[in-house]
């Protein structure tokens, strides 16, 4: 008898979940587990190791380890979409075994982004690879297609492929191109069981309003209600104004380097100056940059409630 | 008392060890074994782990496991360049320090890769965290600029700063931005106790000519004799003669993609069908390809005489 195992597919705002560190630069895995309490507080789920999360600055063995305290803790892991996407395969297979193992409802993955000159089948045949060596009907890929960043994008007909290949595995797409036309040609595909979300809030309603499944942003560290908000009730009339009001801060955050601007406001209002450690070859914000956000945050009468 | 460590500076041709797979995408260790003393039978040192050698593909625990088993076979650790640099912080320290313990006299370091608005400040605090780390005073650092693949590279500047701070450690680099006027311009600094690689054979008469400590090249693997003849005698009237028959193979075979092109030549001539396997992503030469390239490597005579 073959067993059903029902997975659901995931939609909503989830947030890359930024990660602290100590003075030695190790990971303060306790201030992890609070601050995804409190994003789920927030109903924001935990798309943990992803590329805000300075996650490619963390070792495969590291992101085991927070990923079991997260569980031993008691996160929920259908909560959580770890990224899982390394450059070499069997790094990749490995983690994303062990995210499975633990129960994630899905993984984040990033493609192999170290070789530039790679085709679509080499592609094909690495997440072909993965899927295989996981072997497990739990699995749920959810693709990271990020070119400005890895420089290895996720093509349209990759997808294709991996969908007609792995229809159960493949189960959605993080599209973090920064080109809406992207993320609008793979709505109107409208791919069978396949979750699409855009990579920030700024594209938040459009994606709702094409049939998207909601978006993973890395600003919902630190507005991840209002983000919520216009997830949840984006059919409402104020849906637009609502919308609006995210630009005006993701705006203005982004117009600083965005991980060291997220650690900048976390620190300033849990006044934790801990939260400012970046792991190198990421730098924090220099003083007069951080004196100028939360000038601007101030200016918009922007708070972050978090008992931290 | 000061122990005194006397470590010399490399020089010569060192050849990323292209990584020969099974069928299952394992390394093939005891090949890798052979393809190393055949190289260091032609006079040519193993930069193992290069980018050529597609050591992205593999995670840091085989790669440590392949260095265990080269120096337990017996290969000179003195002949040992391994590529260190990985794109976390955390699995650079853990890899180069087995390496300097395994006695490697050198290790090649990529600058993390992944995150690309990285600034000379944040890459000065990755590198010094990583020698603090190590902390050994056995450790040399060949850094590794390789703008056209990494994205991220090492500036005139960043190199100053660094020799400024650990002039023991910091003992060279490989230029494969394939631009001369940067290497021309390395060379021109003329820095104390720092070795001026070429990326590929095709500068490294010039090379030579200006001071520079010889070639890590990928080409190596099939051409190794040569190439290193014009390492050795380049104050010799026919050195220009010599440079251009190394061009001219060159010439063929960048003009393919060079991984899968490398592995096609030595699956074709060492009658090994294995040798011809990728570790997705990268792919093979197609049968076109892969035909029309050996073609023309018999229209030059190209032999690679090799017991494998």
């Amino acid at each position: 008898m073959i067993k059903e195992i029902q997975i659901e597919q995931l939609k909503g705002v989830f947030s890359p979940v930024i990660t602290p560190f100590n003075p030695d630069l190790s990971v303060d895995y306790k201030k992890l587990i609070h601050q995804c309490e409190w994003l789920i507080s927030q109903e924001v789920g935990l798309a943990v190791f992803g590329t805000n999360s300075e996650a490619n600055s963390l070792s495969v063995d590291e992101k085991i380890f927070l990923l079991n305290k997260l569980v031993e803790y008691g996160i929920d892991p259908n909560k959580l979409m770890p990224g899982t996407g390394c450059c070499a395969l069997s790094d990749t297979i490995k983690l994303t075994k062990h995210a499975v193992k633990l129960g994630c409802s899905g993984v984040l993955m990033l493609p192999p982004f170290y070789y530039k000159a790679v085709n679509d089948d080499g592609l094909l045949e690495y997440f072909s690879n993965v899927i295989d060596s996981v072997n497990d009907d739990r699995l749920r890929i959810y693709l990271y297609h990020i070119p400005p960043i890895a420089m290895v994008g996720i093509s349209l007909q990759l997808i294709e492929k991996l969908l007609k290949r792995y229809p159960r595995y493949v189960a959605g797409i993080k599209d973090s191109s920064g080109d809406w036309s992207n993320t609008q040609n793979m709505l109107d595909e409208n791919w069978d069981n396949f979750s699409i979300f855009a990579g920030s809030e700024s594209f938040l309603l459009k994606t709702m309003q094409n049939g998207g499944a909601g978006c993973i942003s890395a600003t919902a560290n630190i507005n991840p209600k209002k983000i919520f908000d216009v997830y949840k009730y984006w059919e409402k009339s104020d849906s637009i104004d609502m919308q609006e009001e995210l630009n005006v801060l993701r705006n203005i955050v982004q117009s600083y380097p965005l991980i060291p601007a997220l650690k900048c406001i976390v620190s300033h209002f849990c006044e934790d100056k801990n939260w400012n450690i970046l792991r190198p070859p990421l730098t924090g914000l220099n003083v007069s940059d951080s004196k100028k956000l939360i000038n601007e945050l101030n200016a918009i009468n922007f708070n972050l409630i978090k008992s931290n």
